[in-house]
């Protein structure tokens, strides 16, 4: 394991249906087009309200994984 | 929506069945006197003690709204 | 001076014309219903793009006011 | 004690004659309107000086307390 | 309730199952050895990624509890 | 809107003709390769001097956008 | 001096007679346990409220001792 | 261009006229004593208020100048 | 009062007596080659100690002062 | 040199060989793809440890490099 | 893995031959009494001074390791 | 040692052999000039890259000095 080099990007997932949601669905977009991702850290939770209710919850992550040789 | 002015409070909501009940409570209170809230970030996540578990989730919020002319 | 309190709001000012008119569309809206403003401090700059430009800017103030006896 | 929402709201109190003086003398304004009161955050601790020494302490609070149903 | 000295110690729970469950591991894990625990707050969230979905949630915990006399 | 992702990245914009420049500088070298810009964030700004007067603004930003399926 | 080892733990003392008070009787029932204390550093000033005044100083302290071969 | 020290001061600028402006005026009081001045970085935006509108800018900045042998 | 200019410099008084007095004995050290003192910030309150009591408070004050034409 | 726009991303590094090493593994990968590399900024230090040794050195870099027109 | 709990504890190392050594001196120190550490974290680097050069680093570490069942 | 004043500057150490170098550089040119320097916290490690290589590293250090009565 020695010398692996990861980068870190920073993803931003949506949902109406809860917090863990959100970064499933931030984690199910990545998925697409980054390989080998190996951990992500909360770096924000925020929501959008409407009619005084949470109507998505929008939590921004670090994803890192690694760069390949 | 150009020269919109907004005000952001900030709430603690407490729940003892989770970290999205404790957000949804504070929302739902300030629901009777606040109109137009847009959206919550969340400031900081805490909880009280008793037995060794959970025994309410503390979630501090600030609240946006738009300040009607 | 001595004794004096202060209390402090946050307010979110935007416009788009550019950052200082930002500011003071917040201070104009404040002054409506705030009495004896005395200083702002910026807490946040961001803004929204539309078709790649700079649509509204947006500025986060917190603002100080001598609390009447 | 559960569900309970609380308010944080941030004063500056300022004393000629020191530190705690400076904080019981937000609390003692804040007193005249607002009730049930908790608990009090020190966010920042200044002070201006005249003829090279301490004129007035201040001492920006964020102060906690219930909101009613 | 005066003179109370409390102690806050460092903990990362982990869980499969979601960010909430993650705090509750840590909370057992530590009421094995540590008596009157009152309250924790949330340093952080992370999460380790296998074949791209969430595998393990990680949240760091500061617990606080009263040291007895 | 609901279970949209977005993408931050961070750009430095500079410009010799002042702060609101140096976003738009930023802004216009972004707009040739990603889609569907959303909003930036003040991170730093910062400038050069060069005999003793300002010779370019250089501002820090966060841009969001949102990731297409 | 050289190759000392420390460690840091986090205390909080509270005392209804003041600031400096509080930070005093973390350090003295600290003293009952922990040989060897080199510093402390003031993390956190807080207070809790009865009656608008403060009933309670609590202060979160980290204290460095060195660690003994 | 190796092993240049260079040093860091602390100024605020003040202007009536806006954000740059009282970038400018700090510069040019610093010009007049500092030498080599190199780069700044805007540490605090702030401003003072009088009857509910901008009176000063006041804009705190680091400024970096190489050190001479 | 526009277009005044300041300086912060970053002093760290200590004293045997308490926090306030460490406070006053930076001012007085200051005050012997700095003219025209307007303001101090706290940015850390620190101290040593021994034989599990405080020796010395240490506070590290940010000082801003008038730059004279 | 007016008007240059610079990204920024976030690599982290990796070696057994100390703490420069990482941050010379990972701008050796990084120039594989990346070219007109500018400046990096540390902004983690972290370490892996087995046996009660340290096994790697990861070192969180952000790294600049200017945009070609 | 799933559902391991760690706990975290700040220790300082000091060395007179340079940053690495300091961390190493630290691990060293804990692996005496702490079994199954697993990473570290880079807090705070400073460094005392002796006839103006360096007499010894201080690094400040998170030491993260398995508590056991 | 008892109410003793001390004074904290920043500097930027750079050099192209490493990190403690950089360090060392900054405090020989501070020795020149600065009487009684007492300790040093690193407060941002950077480096300019040429070439995809580090080509300088540039350390900014925060120095602690007594003042003299």
């Amino acid at each position: 394991m020695a010398d692996h080099i990861y980068k870190k990007i920073e993803l931003i997932g949506s949902s109406a249906d809860g917090f863990e949601e959100a970064v499933k669905n931030a984690l199910a977009r990545a998925k697409k087009t980054v390989r080998n991702m190996r951990w992500f850290e909360v770096a924000e939770t925020r929501g959008y309200i409407e009619n005084g209710e949470v109507a998505h919850w929008q939590v921004t992550l670090k994803i890192g994984f690694t760069l390949e040789d």
